[in-house]
């Protein structure tokens, strides 16, 4: 399988440790090899001899448009429709007041339990501060719920994939029906830029947020990103009005005049060590097929979901994510009692995923830099702890909380 | 007064290019050298080959709690008052709701004309969203109306030290005019903090945020901080419910549970490249005597306003800042017609200061890498370009965008 793999040459573009499968991408993306030198130049020349002078002349200020630009690609949308800022948290809260500013006579968010968590919690805090009703769903009735909440509801908040089982929405779907009801969809694409082709165009969302670390690879709480759909640019309000969404940040003016464009939910100055990293990661795309690497993907995922069930049978490991591959994004959960320590002695072997409490193993695959026989080969070593018990030791057994 | 200053040896913890002197640390400050070393680690050894194991193994995770405790060394404020996250402007919304929430019948805030752009664009946009009254005193008519806002005076927000004239504000006066109005304060130290000695418990302040790219020398886009005195800590809320805030982020659970202290202002994962950048900065002032750095600030101030008055009488400058030691930050303003393109002129000569719309030449002094010979040199440069009419050049004159 590896021999066949169109992408098995992009495993060179990353720096990964001897010893070590990664099967975490979907956590923290693995280091592209080009921004080792491009941290280096951007702190030793472009901070260190450019100093003030690289705002300008290294190109920095437009960065945060670069890269939406880079993201737009990957995404089905318009580069003048992504801008990178702030973190993912951040910019649903700017993303949902913005959607609940449109059409304030509507009164229903509706989410769904199981959402991320801190999607959760930005929703309650913007229910409180606009005096909405946030209705969590149960997974499986969010479309009851859509319906239900009829011409009261406001707008919808998912997340594409789920982080923990790797449900993919359809998002095509959902957005319709939310559209059907008059309100407006805002999806969060933490779990599947970078890894499912995305089609925001397409799918008519309104509104959407995602992750730059994950499998974007921009490095560690690399900046998020936001979407605001053509037809809303004009007339979308966000509530924290920075310099950087200013028409004219630089002339400062005493007023606030919004940008005409998606820059006005930008806020403050970038993070702009954190920001060179992502861009100069988003290069790796460049020549990517996103449906090849959905393809591989979920190959990758299919191979370890039929070696666990041939290997580990009996272990009381449940598979957790979607057994059929459409319906999965890039990673493949299992949960199991002792999950916890079993992840912990896996890490000790150098297999790398994480473990979500209470019982949940997740196991990403990103289709950039893993091998097929890494699958295999993680299998294996899974299989040596649980029939050794090498888990059973007070040291796996200490709770210590990992991102 | 090289030879005398007890701060001298600090320049050697800083890269400074050659030809270059570099008067804009109020900016973007200077690189420690130190930093070099620590984002090659960041990168390649941490992210790289660490992985997803570094935000416990190389002690990622708790970055923005040891930074914060580093920079409330200097802003004389406990440890646990303190918290490095998001951007300035960011971080000001979330102390404008939070002020406002503790005293929710109190409708006006007071702030001034003249204040940082980007403070005043997010108090309007928070008078917006929290239906309260932003009043803009004139600069020297700010306790004037504190009093005339008397019981509807919910809090007061101003910029220590003013980014324009350099012109600070008396911290403490002003904190307890508005305490005796029954109101709060809220200050911005970005122009202050890493220059001036700033005591915020002393003065009695209920919450402040700062930049972390600036006198702190924290890199491009650092990440911001925010304050909050010990007697909010257990009350305040703050808008932006993220899951870095909750007080148990990795337990995943549904509902948000805020922590009980200023972690609670965290809203989403840290931009850790830009945060490890900032932290590693702020070791440089480990052993820094903050009222020795103030001295060293006031008197390459003194130094420059001396040579001005000698050397460009009759050449069309005013001084823009005070005159008065005591009056004046780390910076001193010159406004002059062709203000533009004389600041061009320097910049090409190696002079970096720089240009605030629309006749400002801005000198920031940052006593832990400016000789006082640069001062000299500086001036020496600005008479040879007036003389010269160096400045007076199509390419100088064209209008270009800088921060």
């Amino acid at each position: 399988m590896d021999a066949a793999d169109p992408l098995a040459g992009k495993r060179e573009a990353f720096w990964l440790p001897d010893g070590v499968i990664y099967l975490d991408g979907n956590s923290l993306g693995a280091l592209p090899r080009r921004v080792m030198a491009r941290m280096r130049r951007a702190v030793e020349e472009e901070w260190g001899n450019g100093l003030v002078r690289s705002w300008t002349d290294a190109g920095w200020y437009p960065a945060p448009q670069r890269a939406g630009a880079a993201i737009a690609r990957l995404a089905g949308a318009k580069p003048e429709e992504v801008i990178v800022c702030d973190s993912t948290s951040v910019n649903l809260f700017k993303a949902l007041v913005a959607a609940l500013r449109l059409q304030p006579e509507r009164k229903v968010v509706v989410s769904e339990r199981g959402n991320f968590p801190t999607d959760l919690y930005v929703n309650e805090g913007v229910a409180e501060l606009m005096d909405v009703e946030l209705r969590c769903a149960e997974p499986g009735d969010i479309e009851t719920a859509i319906r239900a909440a009829g011409s009261d509801l406001a707008l919808v908040q998912l997340t594409h994939v789920n982080y923990r089982s790797g449900l993919v929405h359809d998002m095509a779907r959902i957005t319709r029906l939310a559209h059907q009801q008059g309100a407006l969809a805002i999806w969060d694409l933490s779990h599947s830029t970078g890894t499912l082709p995305v089609e925001l165009n397409a799918c008519g969302v309104d509104f959407a947020v995602g992750c730059g670390y994950k499998y974007l690879n921009g490095g560690p709480g690399a900046p998020g990103f936001i979407y605001v759909a053509t037809q809303h640019l004009p007339s979308f309000r966000q509530p924290i009005q920075g310099w950087h969404g200013h028409a004219s940040p630089f002339a400062f003016d005493h007023d606030y005049t919004p940008h005409p464009g998606v820059d006005r939910m930008l806020v403050g100055t970038a993070p702009q060590l954190s920001l060179i990293a992502l861009e100069e990661a988003l290069a790796v795309f460049d020549d990517v097929d996103m449906t090849q690497l959905r393809a591989k993907g979920s190959a990758l995922g299919e191979c370890f979901i039929r070696l666990v069930d041939q290997e580990l049978a009996g272990q009381g490991f449940s598979l957790a994510s979607p057994r059929e591959a459409a319906l999965r994004g890039s990673q493949v959960s299992l949960t199991h009692p002792e999950g916890y320590a079993i992840m912990q002695a896996l890490i000790a072997r150098g297999v790398i995923g994480d473990f979500r409490a209470p019982d949940v193993l997740r196991f990403g695959f990103a289709g950039l830099y893993l091998r097929y026989v890494e699958v295999w080969d993680a299998v294996a070593v899974l299989k040596e702890v649980m029939s050794s018990r090498a888990w059973d030791r007070p040291a796996f057994k200490a709770w210590k909380a990992v991102t």
